[in-house]
């Protein structure tokens, strides 16, 4: 959010200091001596500085700086772009991280931030229902963003369930009537969201068999229900992987059972990234926005924590790439 | 690393306050009240607390957290295994991070850590000659880790010269005698270092063509320098992708061409990841010591934070890991 007004480091740049050193100076705080402070506040006046009163009456409590806790992942290239999309719209805002797969350890984070004063609030990832993270924030009264969906909280929403419908009608359209989606585990409300989607549409498009099997986003887990999915008799023509990196490994097991892709198996990635057009044949993809909601997220928190009221902001929607792993269904 | 003292953790669970409080309190610090504060000595004294001596003249200054700037990466798996790394030394110790690919951004951040007390420390990857941090950490005296080759400053060292050369020896030994290495940009070191590694091996093992192109570590990039080098008279046999997300552009480039591989064309990915190993054929890949840096940089860092006294940290050695995309050169 670029601005016309003087920033703290312009004036900084101006009188030869830190940046620091002029918010210490210009909140009345120790740390700068008496000279050193009245010159800060001369070059200050000089070029028209004025904090704003949210930030005014909020300056001594701010930490300048917002959590962040995600789940450990190998190979998750989500989680860059998302990051990439926190970061652009953080400026100068400083990001404290955790990576954990521990959900003690995350609620843990959060107590630990507010009590210290090292976050202003916190973006919650991977909801869950009835997720402890929603009390907690609650408890501490610690401005949080939700991406997801979450009827409680100020969030980011995307419309995944349409996209899913859009999925299904597309396999539907190239005449596929077997449909396994690999989903991540059930504990994610995002999971719910688009299983409840891919049910709803199955049904009203009259799809034989449209299954769901559950793996937890690593290629490991995805090759193994892969394997059980694609050896059964009557194993499906076309497959949704709920992530890019389990739709790589889905490749990789037609491979090895030597099932063509796509004439023998069509394949949808969920979650584009470079990835999917990476390997050979490159991946149809949902395009998610994925750094959008990262960016979304960050404004949506230093609104909040600025005093804007909550909102709940609506991303674009996924949409559709379609590449070179579906394909008509061959009869026969 | 887990210690049977008793921490400020489980003091402020003992008096019901925040960890926060518990700080202020045993370091005599404005915050809280005089009867809090007697309180909380109290317990600190039931419980046997007493900070060490290096913990007790530094704990006034201690902002309990390291700081870490990236580059923007989108499908970068080195950084989240790195980031694991680091994470899983950490401990309560928070991260603060920023992303970016701008110099100046980073300098920038590193000053403004400083000086606001964010952080105890940097960890600074991606080391280029002449680098402007080592003059700037040296500037702030702010306590520095460096990851790679840095003579002025304590750093975790890989050796990856040796490395280069075993890859080297590897495909001579398959009988390759035209090799072209895909590095990063030159004007990273841990890019120099290899590359004179590379030259002295093809040198010794008298390789008749052995060159070295440049990319960006990304897959278009790498796309780009590989179709160059594979659409030439005299294609190399052999080649050398200096990152894992560069090796599976170049599969992609060869599947393009119609050059098979590993008959046609012998690929070797440098940064095993779980990427390598997902894609068909699988990646041969030096496997390197990821994750076990960034754990070694964050205990050196926390090590200096603490008074030791600085040294380099020598991490194990990356090690070649044969898969399906090296084979024996075919005579004809």
């Amino acid at each position: 959010m670029p601005t016309k007004r003087p920033t703290i480091s312009d004036i900084a740049k101006a009188a030869g200091v830190s940046t620091g050193a002029v918010s210490y100076a210009l909140n009345n705080r120790p740390g700068v001596s008496e000279p050193t402070r009245r010159r800060i506040r001369d070059i200050a006046d000089r070029l028209g500085w004025a904090p704003s009163s949210a930030a005014r009456s909020l300056s001594a409590a701010r930490a300048d700086a917002i959590g962040l806790v995600v789940r450990a992942m190998d190979t998750e290239p989500y989680f860059l772009q998302f990051l990439a999309g926190v970061q652009g719209a953080l400026d100068t805002t400083a990001l404290v991280l955790q990576v954990t797969d521990d959900p003690r350890a995350e609620l843990a984070a959060y107590r630990r931030w507010w009590a210290e004063r090292r976050v202003d609030g916190v973006i919650l990832v991977d909801l869950l229902d009835d997720d402890p993270r929603l009390a907690l924030v609650r408890e501490l009264a610690m401005p949080a963003v939700a991406v997801g969906d979450a009827a409680d909280l100020p969030a980011i929403r995307t419309d995944d369930a349409t996209a899913v419908t859009e999925v299904l009608d597309y396999l539907a359209a190239l005449g596929h009537r077997r449909v396994v989606r690999v989903a991540g585990p059930t504990r994610f409300r995002h999971t719910t969201v688009r299983t409840d989607a891919f049910e709803r549409a199955a049904g009203r498009l009259r799809i034989d068999e449209a299954r769901v099997v559950h793996a937890d986003y690593t290629a490991e887990s995805a090759a193994r229900a892969c394997r059980r999915v694609l050896m059964s008799a009557d194993r499906p023509t076309a497959m949704i992987l709920d992530n890019d990196v389990m739709a790589v490994a889905a490749l990789g097991v037609a491979q090895e059972l030597g099932i063509a892709v796509p004439d023998g198996l069509s394949l949808v990635a969920w979650d584009d990234s470079p990835l999917c057009d990476l390997v050979r044949p490159a991946l149809t993809a949902v395009r998610t926005p994925i750094a959008e909601r990262g960016a979304a997220a960050v404004r949506l928190l230093l609104d909040l924590v600025a005093g804007v009221p909550p909102r709940t902001v609506r991303t674009s929607d996924p949409e559709l790439v379609p590449r070179s792993t579906t394909t008509p269904l061959r009869c026969g």
